[in-house]
């Protein structure tokens, strides 16, 4: 397995992946077409950039696709890919969420794998739609959780994992954004946009758009699962329609517990992830904005911080990164190591990544989340079962 | 009003003050004595430093206490140093948690003034009969939540009540320490001692003894009183008979929600006191551990770091700094301030300061958060009104 | 010009691009060939990627390199791809220093731009023979100085340029890394390898290898030309041939001095870069291990962190960032820009951009850098000038 | 020994002491006399405190000083104090620069211990008098270089002697501040003041004044004697008669080398002294606007960041601090600790304290930097020798 994005002459032949949505306008997509690139796993070779044919034509041409390959709509693409030889291995969904159920569900129907930007779907049984499919298909199915894809992210996990913070007893993650903060008449449409309307971007505001990152995150670094959880959902800002500023409680399947706290609406704060993981000996602390070190606090020990690329990481660890330490990676690199084991995946269906990258599971469990969590809301902050049926 | 502990030109006459508790073994007194001899208004004159009569005498020999005004209890005291024309004008309660009460109320009903250490008492019943003691007599009484003596925090909350980040909407405050995180029968009897044993720490661990100090430093910031509360108190080391790892979430009178964490469980941190105040069109946020800035975000702006002593603080917090900026000060100051902030109420009763020390009021409610928080959290977070009478 | 490299419907078809050096076990060349494909400007269609035969075929083949375009020499590379409609507009040079001299001037002389590792050369002869070479033939020639590709890097001169410090009076830069930390006997002949060995690396070691950056920055952000110095070249760790700890004075022809500091002999160091220029009214500073914030303090005023992205950036800053504020971008990005830059200046020969992208006087005044400093250092630190003929 | 400023059932009885300066306006005094009364081992019974008798009596009365111990010159003072049995064992001694030497020049002839300011004089023949004194009289001198009374600093310094970082292999030390980056015509009489005023401040401006605390730090931290020194003494702000902006660069007496850089017309700083000790295995670091930490870098390894009062210090380093760690000290404890050792020093005249405390020979080192640097300076930053024979 080969993750070491710069190590390009041991990625082997480029996997043909094409995209859903992604047109201009779109904010996200060139960051995964870049992420694309960066990988050098994958090559652009087919698409339904719009719903507006000229606009997709127009990215098409840009991206240097093919005409014949620059689909009408996405059962078009899905046929007609599943039919050729050199067909895509997968494509990606960028689309605004509430489009993302009908395109994962006829790729999928077509065996053609899904890389699906989060929030997975708007409604549980959509989800649960997804994952009988799945079942039944087999097809791949990635979700692009980028900051699980951080190298320091995942030394955390593995650091967890092997016991360096003793037992975990406590997990706190918050997601604090400014983005949101004003008044939604003073967001253009574009910046606030769809975001916050309850028909495009679901049930929820800020849980669905970041609280799920921050509970993936929780997950994927305490290695648990979160099987109850009492919600309060809030919104701060006058006139805005869904949530903003979220306190969810969380107790994990492994015994402890955990505090989620996510927010759109708190100025001086840019893309504020960060979680801190508490265990019996020790803590371990990362945050997006300085996602290069991890500070790691002991009982009455000097505080340790760890950086990307030292040699003294674990062997797992440092299998993700790239750059020569002191030399910084970022956003771009962690997205591309999510393409990179998705194309691990889709070439070597059965093998064990060292680090599980996030799919179908996740995404339900996101969707997940906001269900419960809006039902717990409005109960009084009652605690619910979160249920972890999904996996098995 | 003369705030600026190094004017010492302007000081005036010291007040005569006496001790109860603080012979050898005190953790904390000693701070105590360090702050009034920086404070400059205070002369330590009399005293019972410990039930045990020779630990009381020696610790008097020590401090320069003259043998006479050296009692043999509480009462002794009191009621010699009401007869003294130039008897003490206030008495420091410095013993164990438990013993608070009794101290209190006799000093009290010999119209002594008290300056208490915090917790003020364990149960909600002493607190109501020492704030009625306190009505009917008018002694002064002061309590010595610290962290409320710090100058940039005494900035933080001008700077809110000036508009300085618009209209707050979200109040987050956390105390983590990990003193408490090794299990209780590797802590000695001394470490862990007292304060986690029911007997004589309160009803409460980890809420009473850190949990009140974030309560109080966020209606002290934030300027609001919290009116009702869901609280969810946990154990996290095995063998504790208290809590050591609270959620509060917290309403304020105000209109905005806020959230209140706290462990002494955490590896890793020492005296972890932060708090972050999130309005309309800006945050605030600070330190204890690096209490000599704030750090002021405003929304699309560059990032703010105001240090103690720049000219651009406000007129109001500026009368709270002693040192230039940049040569730091640290807790002994912030005590220091409050014992100024005591002398002065002492001496011009009726006056209005410009920041408002801490009072029985403010140990009352202590107090009663623990009380309501126990009841929350055994009834599953149920949201519960934290009564707001004695603030008339 | 489009700088944002996610912007990617804007780019244009992809410029062919070959590379000399580069086969297995070249250090850089792989994030020079992640930065190609992240900057989605060239395409890599040719290369002689090793002196030997077998592993320059291998690296071409695993590149995706067509095997007629894969060369024995240099000599052939030139002159094959000077003769195609569709050769290649400029190659790489990523060898070990002392070959970077002929390769540059074989494609040189057959018209074939040049994007050239750093050091340029070894002596200052080879040097001005290139000078020359480019000023008959006006061939483009790029060199890789990362750290100016830097979106923070580029914002910090404008704003020295808009003069939001007030007036420059004073310029710091130093450059620590740990690398050479360790006895020349403990480091394996990869990891000290020819860089520690004068008859390779050229005359200087440390001054060469990092100073170099710290100087080019140096002259980037002030925005003015270093034309006296007097330097200090010095070996602190046992055993070594060449310098590794080095303090140069500087004076720059706008009239003001600065100092610059470099050691690759500082445990606990990684990358460290770091500027900071004194302005009459303001400072800035920027660390490279930190490249996505500028540190902006000015007289009296609350310290300012500004970020990547923020939309307050200078007009001219804000061409150069990709990736929204607080998604981390880093040394990828970096070296991105600057191949986005060269791709710019192949296209469109005559343009004036909104930076300057570092060439061939760029790699020139780092080889006279050297041979000025260890004169100056072998006279006691005598001030020496610096030529600055070639920025005519 | 007892070091902790707290432990004040063990500080046995106060020492009588005198100030000579420090009326109203005086800047500095305040601060020392806040650290006599925080170090609990002084009681200020006698002065001189202005030249101007009414101020001196206002002064007295306000500080508690008996009328007939508040005298009109400091030869009165002198003698009328070295003549009562219970008389002053010190003075300390806070005027301006200029009236150090003779006052310093008549306490030592009546065998009164000095406690002077820095800088010593502002003549090496003056600091040359006053050793010739002191090795005739051997009464105590002690110099406020406040810095090294800083815990922290202490701790680098044994952690540096115990080889914890390996051989030291040089030294850089920093001092940055801004308030004299403002125009001197800007700057009023008080602020700028004698400061800058060559009659006054002596031979050098920021040399004196702050390069000297930075030298002394560095010999401090390192445990080494500079011996050879090159300077470049400069002025960056029109119409300053003084040097503003200094670099120095140095070499010890055990065979390493340093760097040191003083400016105090630099925007955006403070107190920005900062000091980093590179050794053969690790470095380490302090800040004095973050005193309480040491950044500790080894070879390979996660940073460390050592806090003051965890049980990890060294046991010499464990004697010099206060506060529990996460309680911060500062500025006034680092002056409380110096003053603490000259109350060691004077009670047990023989004994060889845990850490040098700042005395004549410091001073005197003081001068002569500045001496030599003057020289070096005017002559191209020619390398001259520091004189070590004091040190003997």
């Amino acid at each position: 397995m080969v993750y070491k994005l710069a190590s390009d002459l041991d990625l082997g032949p480029r996997l043909p992946i094409g995209m859903v949505g992604g047109g201009r306008g779109s904010f996200f997509a060139p960051y995964h077409r870049a992420a694309l690139r960066l990988s050098g796993r994958w090559q652009l070779v087919a698409g339904v950039f719009s719903s507006e044919r000229s606009r997709s034509l127009e990215a098409g041409a840009a991206l240097g696709v093919a005409a014949d390959r620059n689909y009408e709509t996405v059962a078009d693409l899905a046929r007609a890919e599943a039919a050729r030889s050199n067909g895509i291995r997968a494509a990606c969904v960028v689309t605004p969420n509430h489009l993302h159920f009908d395109a994962c569900k006829i790729l999928m129907e077509n065996g053609i794998g899904v890389i699906c930007d989060k929030p997975l779907v708007n409604s549980l049984e959509e989800a649960r739609e997804l994952q009988r499919l799945a079942a039944q298909t087999g097809v791949f199915f990635g979700m692009t959780y980028t900051y699980c894809g951080y190298p320091m992210v995942r030394e955390a996990r593995q650091l967890v994992a092997e016991g360096a913070i003793g037992r975990v007893k406590f997990v706190y993650v918050e997601y604090l954004q400014e983005w949101l903060a004003d008044k939604p008449e003073n967001l253009g449409a574009k910046a606030g946009g769809w975001r916050t309307d309850p028909q495009k971007a679901g049930p929820t505001g800020t849980l669905g758009d970041v609280g799920t990152h921050a509970f993936n995150l929780a997950e994927f670094v305490s290695g648990a699962k979160v099987n109850q959880l009492s919600a309060n959902l809030t919104t701060i800002v006058e006139g805005r329609a869904l949530d903003d500023n979220d306190i969810v409680q969380l107790r994990f399947d492994a015994g402890f517990s955990g505090l989620l706290w996510a927010t759109q609406a708190a100025p001086g704060h840019r893309n504020g992830l960060r979680i801190k993981v508490i265990g019996s000996t020790g803590s371990v602390e990362w945050r997006q904005e300085a996602p290069e070190a991890l500070r790691i606090g002991e009982l009455g020990q000097a505080d340790r911080t760890l950086h990307r690329g030292q040699r003294i990481m674990t062997a797992a660890g440092a299998t993700q990164t790239t750059l020569p330490a002191g030399n910084p990676e970022g956003y771009h690199e962690a997205l591309a190591i999510l393409y990179s084991d998705f194309a691990d995946a889709i070439q070597a269906p059965g093998s064990i990544p060292l680090f599980p990258a996030p799919g179908l599971e996740e995404g339900a469990r996101g969707v997940a989340l906001c269900d419960v969590a809006i039902r717990s809301s409005s109960t009084n902050g009652s605690w619910l079962p979160l249920d972890n049926q999904d996996s098995h």
